[in-house]
């Protein structure tokens, strides 16, 4: 089988741990020592998140006087190498040096009309208390939100429209490698005027990025690892209950009840996917993969149910 | 043919400029103004040098407090997610769509026992006044090094031994895709005694890197793009004259006459991978590079000539 692998935030750094490499190698061999048994039996295509990486680069970049920052997309670019290197070197540790990786560069067409430009929604970096943010707003213009009692800077995140590296990246595959792609949502670009591509101050969502990469690549599954070990209805209250299996059509009419910014985008991604394709994407925890692949565990969108079913698997 | 080429420094950033993102790009375009037509006509094969950007990146890291800065391996994977983006894209600017283009994150095996560890000679980052220099020394534990009158942080820079990713670059120039691998030397990594591969701090040179990678592809052409437009004789002296062709054994043996860190390893470079292929390499400028293939500029390094050869090409 062809499977698409999006590992969001909690596969390279806890909620809470501090944004250093050291504990972010840590969670990558994590991510890797179950992503190996996967790698080593089916095709693999790898995606990551970036949002606390690109943040902390763009803070660093902004303390430093010697030089001016650097725009989103060359900060995107930076965080596809550090990410990408973590994840092709751990996981190369764990299989067997025969079996070639590859992490390609990918590069992502955006609308510059897309809505999105005008409400910044993606949040990276770290979390700030008020003054602090209103400090950094004042300082560097940027935009913050308050998620869960913090703020965090958000920066506008369009939908993407077409992946450059497509052709490169099915190569890779034909070819038998693991292939890392598509980090921290693709970099964003857009045509302008001249004909020219040019690179623009977004961060793209990575799960709707990975969906996209998951249908032209023409996955059998698609699947997003997350903190959570299923979609749940009623999240965060006494009558939460996940939901196993759902037809890609009923949840995505639901699509309004799940959080913006963390579910809402997997369930969205997860839905398209499998509506396009007629193949399964599932949304569950790492640990879980090879039950997410099987249908055993998670949440599991298909054509094959009729509705919503509820309870955990198995 | 197939033709390697190695971009300089000046390729990227001249002498004196502020490390924007901004001006990186301006000479990138310059750079793709003259790749593009030996992307159309040639397979391509594209690396480039990290030393400025290295430097600033680490800089950055230094100058926030909120994390652990990164070690030398990961800020190396951030330059070449960087740096290989503005030269994918600006490139595919100057190529057709069809085009494919492919930036490969690159690791490369140096010996941790490379006597370069215990003595860091590659500059990296910007130049420093001498309080400033031992300062930052104190404060980071950093090695500085006086390079024409001011001070730059210098880190080890161990001999290229292997590059993992040589099937992968294989693979993507036969389907027809300009390159770009292998920036800034390589991120350099090691065994470790349970069989890991491991990043270690150093910064690879990215000419010695790039002529293990122009023999390990079999390229006919080699060629180091820099600021000068060849090789000198007597270098900044009123007797300097260039260097028009040279046999490898006989330019080898002059190696020591040329600076330590800028010329003497490209000559080096050059002689090795020229002796072993029996293919010409060329050392000179960007803008000559049509030329420096065809041997008709900048110093050309051939087994067709005996000795030395003095004067300006044609």
């Amino acid at each position: 089988m062809r499977i698409v692998v999006a590992l969001g935030g909690n596969a390279l750094l806890r909620r809470g741990e501090t944004l250093s490499i050291e504990n972010q190698r840590t969670n990558v061999r994590r991510a890797c020592d179950h992503l190996a048994p996967i790698a080593a039996e089916h095709e693999l295509v790898i995606s990551h998140g970036n949002g606390p990486q690109v943040g902390l680069l763009a803070m660093q970049a902004a303390a430093f006087a010697g030089a001016p920052p650097a725009p989103l997309d060359v900060l995107d670019a930076q965080t596809q190498g550090m990410i990408g290197y973590l994840i092709e070197q751990e996981l190369g540790n764990r299989l067997p040096f025969e079996k070639p990786l590859a992490t390609l560069l990918t590069m992502i067409e955006v609308d510059p009309t897309d809505p999105a430009f005008a409400h910044p929604t993606k949040p990276i970096g770290p979390f700030y208390a008020k003054e602090a943010a209103e400090q950094l707003s004042t300082e560097f213009g940027w935009s913050f939100a308050e998620i869960e009692g913090d703020f965090r800077r958000v920066v506008p995140s369009p939908r993407p429209r077409r992946i450059f590296e497509l052709a490169q990246i099915r190569w890779m595959l034909d070819h038998g490698a693991v292939v890392i792609c598509a980090g921290g949502g693709g970099i964003p670009t857009a045509y302008v005027e001249n004909g020219q591509l040019e690179g623009v101050e977004a961060v793209i969502d990575k799960d709707f990025a990975t969906g996209l990469l998951a249908h032209d690549l023409n996955a059998d599954r698609f699947v997003m690892a997350t903190d959570a070990d299923a979609v749940y209805e009623n999240w965060g209250t006494d009558v939460a209950r996940p939901i196993a299996r759902a037809h890609p059509d009923a949840l995505f009419e639901r699509r309004d009840e799940f959080p913006e910014g963390s579910m809402q985008p997997k369930v969205v991604a997860a839905c398209e996917f499998t509506a396009a394709s007629g193949m399964p994407s599932a949304i569950g925890a790492l640990e879980d993969i090879d039950r997410l692949i099987t249908g055993e565990a998670g949440t599991v969108v298909t054509v094959d149910v009729d509705g919503v079913v509820y309870g955990p698997q198995a």
